[in-house]
């Protein structure tokens, strides 16, 4: 039985926290936050201890770390944790800049401790499905990828100040999931960006609605498409064209009623954000790293994919900013 | 190339004549209709001469009939037409009275002419798809069959006092549907019968809201479920189940377009009514008629067919005089 | 807090418990079950101790039980727990027979205690959304309900024999279905029943496919159909039909993949069985029970609900025996 | 009643024929064609006269000229008709080279004729009552178009060669498409292309899928994707994000069937190819010309419509070419 200490104690620590209780084969030993309030409630209600950062670390028992806490702490976390030789599964991403991701990675090596990057949407039943057939080669090669992703609403003006962009803070996500679904690492990336929902967003320098594109060395192509808005909810679809076939992942909703009258036929909206849509998939990302820890087995999202992220991540922000494809460095 | 006589140039008779032109293979040389200017009108349309019953089925010339003239004289034209040894195209029902009919299928019977009965719904293109597949065994054996059809809105009380009764003018077209999905006659049949619809559906001594059971003498079993109204227009929908699968055919929209916003998801109503759901149908059914009748092919749709429904009809009409199930005689 | 005993340890004992526990406000103090190693293990599981009838009824701390053990112990727990004062929820059916039923609808009307019947379906979140739709006036007055169900296989043949048949045991909950959308009761049933799964089927009296009509006082008709079989998973799909319109609440699919390739375009098969797919009914009729019994709400499914389930059961047996529509007294 | 001259008796030609006599207000009173064959059996179907250009255009009973010849000739029959002051429907595209397309504008702007250039996607009813929606308001400002379009399979490589490559004889009915929705003038175009169904396409320099960027001056974003294969048929699909909703317009399919078996649920395949997937458009189109030209109404796509996608699709190839987005000068 793993023992666990959680660095957050936030919205998503309180996810991570609970579906580690429900794997039923771990133990969170320690809590640490820099809200003490917050530590105390999540560590009372797992039976856990409040403590700090060098404690938890320092105590042999604790095997694995969760860092659930905010962006700009997580490298440091994440080497302090490595070189405490404790197994780490970390929250997307690993840091906003690169270099301090290298350093990150470098202390993992180092250490040779599991590093497990929260890509929650790998683990997403039909997401993950999707892979599987492509896997089984139900589509044959992959050609073509389209990734289209949206939020409900935008966040406060002040959290897009710190978020990193919308590139680093959103579409990274999509960039893994391009990773993922190509099986072939991108070698160009090209971005556009705009600011149609709100000009505070630009104000802030930042963009509310992107589209990129980009191929990779055999000449697989691949489409992302973003906003910050969709006032039917939560706009969450793949698409993926093979020389044999095509698969689509669509949206989830929560019932299946439909209404029929003078008017038009009417189905529900998509679940609304990601704690519903993406509830299973952090149970499933979590079960995934709790399993390959125990058993050593390698694990499906690494700090490398992490690392690859930001890469594109980076080269769409400087895309958008020169007006230029920007070739990606393996 | 088949030359026709046409009985009747009403609404239905229009869509024959158009449907006859269209096949490119026949002459369309007398209409006949008590309403001479609509006679007129459609055989200006078409190149054909107005003329009388008697000269037309003199005309040796003539080969084939179009019966869509009212109800009531359905069953003299045929006989008349067979006695002239016509090929004869009848619209449903052959007559609301079965002694009517089973006269007319003696005459028919006696001329050895060829007596196609107008149940189009088995040309749709859906409906006849699902029939195929059921054949071609992608279901295994048939066990169950639900049919569930509504109008869009309740027809003038006028007609309904002509009309023989909601089970002979509506669900008529869902006998024949079972008979020919079971794959087996019906021995057996049991109704409900409502007026929720208008209360002055009820002072005429009809229904407007339906629902049948059937059965074989294998135990195959069927719903029918009609409604003279459906705020969200016209519903045909089939549903047959066997050993080894489902079939569903569903209604059939006039474009795809689905529209996600702050309330719902939306997609349109079905195709109004059955000249816009049943047009392929129409168009189908004339083209089987006439390649049957030159190539001197079996009847998809015979005589026995439109006798078979109204026997069925009939005993709906007496199960819900008596509120006993009624068995059926071959 | 809500502190509770409950009787049988089994499958569904084992769902109960867990979602008991997930409410997170109430106590399992005992478990009782004939099987005494399934009793201790899910007392353990659940900090629970294992002991007999008796004691549990006899304990003043207890304030309400969960009778899940077989069918038969139904009516003798419920009557002993209405005298011992305890808050009741029972599983569905309370008994096969219906004097047993009313002998027990008897006691808990004596003893002035809630009893809750798992009409789990009712919880269901799109039948429940459905229900509310209706409730809202959506679709105007209800006129016609059409509810399809069919397991994925049929059950062991020994099982069969004393389930008391498939009206009592699987169409149980469809009865109750039709009642809850149909807004008013059924005032006669007419069914038919065959056997088309296996012929053993036959050999111990039961059918494996059935259809039922039922109409109300007012004419509204309702229809059920249901098979022991449906190759492609579990078949769970209601339709009403309103003045103003009509609601569907259709399957559930695990995942929302589609594949498109040279042979078809296809989706997944619905879930498979009802643990899969009422798994969020299961855990919502008990919430709504514990939430009805600690705040002193009316019962949303009572006794009486699961009394006339059972009526229109030995009615559709009857109509099944007789060749006859049955009258139900209400 | 317009009387018409038709330059082109292959495929398309046979189709504007057709539908040019179901209109029912027209007559065509010559066919034109190189090959003197297809000319007279299409004359012959509709009652023309075989004859040439010259007389053609010279006859002042003349209204209006189809142009369904190859696509090098539609620029000197379009500026020979604009000099015979005909009204002019030419099939895309009005030319390969700009220059040309330049010079036939000139001709047709000097002469006042109105010339319509056949984007027959515009007239599909599913693109077209997308379209109406937006122009409705229903999703408020448009933000992002997607559109996804394949052919089932590759044209002959013969075919190729002469096409004027992907972007121009593929890619052009998307650029269009993404003008007309997005409601603006694309500024600036970023292409990928590659070749992943066939090396020989490479060899003819062409490549079998792309995707395209482009922005608008406000910001606006579209994406399209192509290709020459999708092994499931034809796909043909439209998205559009705005401020207030989302609009899609799918596949068509020939029948509304559904198999539910033990291995998935499968619907239909999209219709095949264009000829069935656009009669409607085709018919639509020509009925439009028709109306506009009697009627004297402003033409809903023009000969700059024609130009500005042959715009954009140069700039798609100078974009691969030279790797770099291109700036649209209006």
């Amino acid at each position: 039985m793993l023992t666990f200490a959680q660095f957050g104690a936030g919205r998503i620590g309180q996810i991570h926290a609970a579906n580690l209780a429900s794997t039923g084969a771990t133990r969170l030993r320690y809590v640490v936050d820099v809200n003490a309030e917050a530590a105390a409630k999540l560590a009372a209600k797992h039976g856990a201890q409040v403590t700090d950062v060098k404690t938890a670390l320092a105590d042999p028992a604790v095997d694995a770390v969760i860092i659930a806490s905010s962006t700009d702490t997580h490298a440091d976390l994440a080497i302090a944790s490595a070189k405490a030789g404790k197994a780490i599964f970390c929250e997307k991403p690993i840091d906003l800049s690169l270099k301090r991701v290298d350093q990150c990675l470098a202390a993992v090596k180092k250490a040779r401790v599991p590093m497990f990057v929260g890509f929650n949407r790998r683990f997403d039943p039909s997401f993950a499905a999707l892979h599987a057939r492509i896997a089984a080669g139900q589509i044959g090669a992959v050609e073509q990828v389209i990734i289209s992703r949206r939020d409900p609403g935008l966040p406060p003006i002040a959290y897009l100040k710190t978020s990193g962009g919308q590139f680093r803070d959103m579409t990274i996500h999509d960039f893994d999931m391009a990773r993922w679904l190509l099986g072939e690492e991108p070698t160009e990336v090209f971005a556009y960006g705009s600011c149609l929902v709100d000009p505070a967003v630009a104000k802030v320098g930042d963009t509310d609605s992107v589209m990129v594109l980009m191929k990779t060395a055999s000449g697989k192509l691949a489409h992302i498409n973003n906003s910050r808005r969709a006032s039917y909810g939560y706009d969450q679809r793949l698409e993926v064209h093979g020389a044999k076939g095509r698969l689509l992942a669509g949206n989830r909703v929560a019932t299946t009623v439909e209404l029929a009258d003078g008017a038009a036929v009417t189905t529900e909206k998509p679940l609304y954000f990601f704690l519903e849509r993406y509830a299973d998939a952090y149970r499933a990302e979590l079960a995934a790293f709790v399993d390959c820890v125990e058993n050593k087995k390698p694990l499906p999202v690494t700090a490398h994919d992490g690392r690859m992220a930001i890469v594109l991540a980076e080269a769409a922000v400087k895309s958008l900013k020169t007006g230029r494809p920007v070739k990606i460095k393996g």
